[in-house]
């Protein structure tokens, strides 16, 4: 018996149609209890106010919840949900629908796309951003790879994580039980829960010295992890962690792999992430890819190849849809469609201003 | 003796800094009755009440003013100042001047830059979108044509306007001569206006029938210009024209050559227009390119190859910041900078839904 | 036997959040077949994208549901749900469950609270601000105040609509169809189609002369109707009406009186509205106020008593988001509170500039 | 010879309109040189790259320049200009120019509005925020009250202060040079400064205890003035503090008095300010008053008496534009005009969520 997993893109008409996900439940193409991860992109503004991401998760699970017999809340305790709103410019609303299954035999040779899953414990407000979250993240990133059976760091090429925000609720809560959280700007919350977030998978896939300063979070940008994805949101208190990888033991005709943009315009660095499992860029990439899944960021510099940008001041508009924005053209661009998986805020994910971008695509000799 | 074009690109640190300019003159790299056009991208929103445009055009008069020995307000009919709003994403603030003077020898062999401007009159409110603006329009192309000498339409490559659009004010005013604008909304308007200014330069090239309709301004989407490219801004009532191209007769070392991008996602299209040039992707097509010259649209059919875009249907952002967005983060991607003018909202410039991209670069032998 | 209404004012933590509700059934404070109407204001940005009216509606849906022995779309058909996006400023989110019964007895004399409702047909995107809308909703209204037993046009103080907008994928289908709706802009048939609905309405009360000539939506202000109040939402495609009066058959301790706003900042408006009723301003209206219900508007003349106002020309906020943060401002000071229903949108709903202003409280001599 | 304080209300078509003033000039209402103030409302978001404070203070300093016979950089040092950003809602962009001369007689007996300004040094990055801007800024009050001729701290009934903010740029210097700045979000810093200024005015005016601690910035909220009103500008790096109150030895038609509103919603906080002059509220307040000063603030607990308010929350619209919007319908309906001074964000400011509301009105016995 081995893992196979397959990965279906679905189009979503507004954040609470979850039509597709019905239409190939009931034409079998899967069974709900084969579903082990949902990654969506839904069209909020991606910022605190978001509530897209609680609704579609929520549209999901009620979906889900009567197949498998049990409630729309208990859905969440088995299947990742991760949804990441934004979907500005090009990009579109859609989610992945990551299926594993056992079968008796492995297609093809070599290495094929395996997923594992994992919850961190709930945290305290406090705890948002601090040394807590890092560790408890790489705990529950090493659960994770187990659960998908993927054995060595390098076979590690995505690590999602959806964590925790500050509300000005939450933060008078902890007030009130006299802790001061690190932040108590909600929107500036997103970027602390992100980074430590990311900082715990580079901790946990050894790309940094263990155990990492909490107060690097944020400040020390030379850290980082290079598959990590990290998106808050205001819908769960705890972290959920996928880890996408290739793996021998796996099954299936998919496979990953990744590279690292160095900043929010390097075409080579997504050109490369294509290369490494020779798709070529454009009209002809859209026909082996399944999905891209990538991190944006505007420079904290404030500078991108020495020319200044205007995400950081601009108050109309928050950094991380800019980002979403610029970064999703360019890879929409070189994937030939606007259904990918681009998330902001990429604090620690990947190098300042720049970001991890991971490709799914059919294998070569599939 | 012969035109020589020289283009500078300078950085802006806010609309009101025009220091860059002061320096260039102060160290005579030119005169400032050499200067011939600036098009300038701001940082507002590049929507109805974005003064940076209006501000940046005000402290460039106030630069060449005493220079020319006339007022602020002549300045704007000796020069042709088009300042675009709207620098989202990885775009950078900056302005390219144009310096247009004569010389005793041609450099190299081959046609070179040559730029020619014009003005057209002042138009109605009830005019804007309608026949009288498409017409107008033309006439001011031919002349601008004859003004840099540039003899056929084929060697245009790029037509850049600033047209009018309509207030709350203006509406009122025309409202009170009885008179009936296209729409009562502001930011309506700025497409009527780019619409009817760009089949004003399709009509003048030849790329469409003439006359052209007034119905097919926002309608008959198969009537487009491959050169055009219009913005709307509340600083003036009459339009003003910049056409680029090359010439035998011009001197200097710059040569232009442009494309089109079929879809807001046409990584093709943006390539294509590098490579007539013989300019590579990425971090070496800095080296050569001055400036790339692109519009930016959401596709009205709300779909982009197959996929559902989110762009008109935003209440929080203009569809047309998240087009400049996505479309520059795209191009800047290809040209290795984010100093590149990216204007939004290609109503009838390029196909729907895409836009014309022209790239001014040293000439390979020069 | 008579009619008994109460009005619960229950505060929503999210567009999610329905637990107070949840807790008043199992409270029994009322049954699930007593619910006729629920007019929540939820926090998205009112406009097109705001996906919290439809998330608040179906969490609705969900909680009435099983309890109603129907399904989640049923309950739509039998009880009036009215999500109308948009907190801003002091507003707070909030919903008014709207409960009747039928009694023994009448508590005390006088005219007290009624409530009825009906639907329209469903209306076809091309039919949207155009004469159909105002027929049928006239038709509608008159079918409402005999649900809720109001004899006279002068016993009703407000008229709620939910009525449909345009989304891009609406307007395709339409031309796909040969036809052609009043606007290709989303936000704009917004303001069409509460238009039509307010005309329809102040054509059931005689409040203009019949039939209304399509023509005057949108452009003859001095057509309006008092008492209308019309919401758009993007999910549903017929209108709903939920008519409030007083009516000397009904029981229960609440009373209705309206006024109108003459513009935004009629605090005597406002004040008259309260008056009408014995309650004064300030702190000591929250003791006796249940609710308000009001619509906001940005003066279309682009002045306010002879200052001009930016609403209209502001690419960044919606007019409808600046009208109820002010106007919600002015009322909540009069209120004392800021859970109160403040609409976007005033078009045809008082006049130009200014809307209706309806309070219900507890009878004085309950 | 005794001071006499004049209030010029102008409204501005724009940012760079500066007409208004121009015909005072010219009609010889005043000479540039008895321009002591301007205080405008310009029409940006009032957040970082909000460049119309920029655009209308250097379009008032090229009209006075040459009267003054100085550039227009030194008007800057000789005249206190203040430009608040930021027109929501109801609120009508303009100026108050306040104009100083000295005369023989004094008008009408009792005391009358006296005006009096003053500079701090330039302060650094690292400075914001901190001790240093409160202890400079207390010393710049009291250099102020000199000027102005105001003798005790219960005369003074407005303080208002521009301060500077961070921006990306000048963070980076900071970090450059070894300092950390209080935060490295622009929009944050504007906080940290408006809070430091306040506290600044506070302990000048003996409201607090001195020295205040700079740990109480943004976090005892129990630390405040009922006078203070600062604005985050970020187009100069010191502090402009104007100082209004009423002097027995001022002579003119005017007076100023001023009341606390305790929250956003506080109705009477703002009937009071107009009742201590004997102004009634609504259409008749606007034939006496001539200007209205306020702050609003989105309450820091998240709650207005018991109920939740959004602001803090959404991640569209800043909490200082909400804030605008809101409070300023309120006190606009009480002053019957939209043309009033409301600036946000009012961190110690008034009571946390409430703030300080001033008015100047033609004396009563005049």
């Amino acid at each position: 018996m081995t893992q196979q997993v397959e990965l279906y893109r679905i189009a979503m008409r507004g954040p609470g149609d979850v039509s597709a996900l019905e239409g190939l439940l009931q034409d079998k193409a899967f069974s709900a209890d084969e579903v082990v991860a949902i990654l969506g992109k839904t069209e909020g503004n991606g910022g605190v106010n978001d509530f897209t991401r609680e609704y579609a998760a929520s549209s999901f699970c009620r979906v889900l919840a009567p197949r498998l017999g049990c409630t729309p809340v208990e859905v969440e305790h088995r299947v990742a949900l991760v949804m990441s709103g934004g979907t500005e410019g090009v990009l579109s609303p859609h989610a992945s629908v990551f299926v594993r299954r056992q079968v008796l035999h492995k297609m093809g040779a070599g290495p094929r796309l395996a997923v594992g899953i994992a919850h961190t414990r709930e945290f305290l407000a406090e705890e948002l951003g601090r040394g807590a979250q890092i560790e408890e993240t790489a705990r529950a990133v090493h659960e994770a790879m187990r659960d998908g059976g993927i054995e060595a760091a390098s076979d590690v090429h995505f690590v999602q994580i959806k964590c925790p925000l500050l509300t000005a609720e939450r933060i008078e809560a902890a007030r009130a039980r006299g802790q001061m959280p690190l932040t108590t700007d909600a929107y500036a919350s997103m970027a602390y829960s992100r980074g430590a977030s990311a900082l715990g998978v580079a901790a946990a896939l050894h790309e940094v010295a263990t155990p990492v300063p909490e107060s690097a979070v944020l400040d020390n940008w030379s850290l980082y992890s290079s598959v990590a994805s990290a998106s808050a949101g205001i819908e769960l208190t705890h972290s959920v962690i996928v880890v996408m990888g290739n793996s021998e033991a796996a099954a299936g005709d998919l496979v990953i792999g990744h590279s690292v943009m160095e900043d929010a315009i390097d075409l080579q660095g997504v050109l490369n992430a294509f290369a490494g499992l020779g798709v070529d860029a454009g009209v002809n990439a859209a026909a082996r890819v399944v999905n891209v899944f990538a991190k944006a960021e505007s420079s904290p510099s404030g500078v991108i190849r020495g020319f200044r940008h205007t995400m950081l001041d601009d108050s109309d508009i928050t950094p991380t849809r800019h980002a979403r924005a610029a970064v999703g053209g360019l890879i929409a661009g070189v994937a030939g469609c606007g259904a990918i998986y681009v998330s902001g805020g990429a604090e620690h994910q990947g190098p300042a201003g720049g970001g991890p971008v991971a490709v799914i695509a059919r294998a070569a000799d599939r």
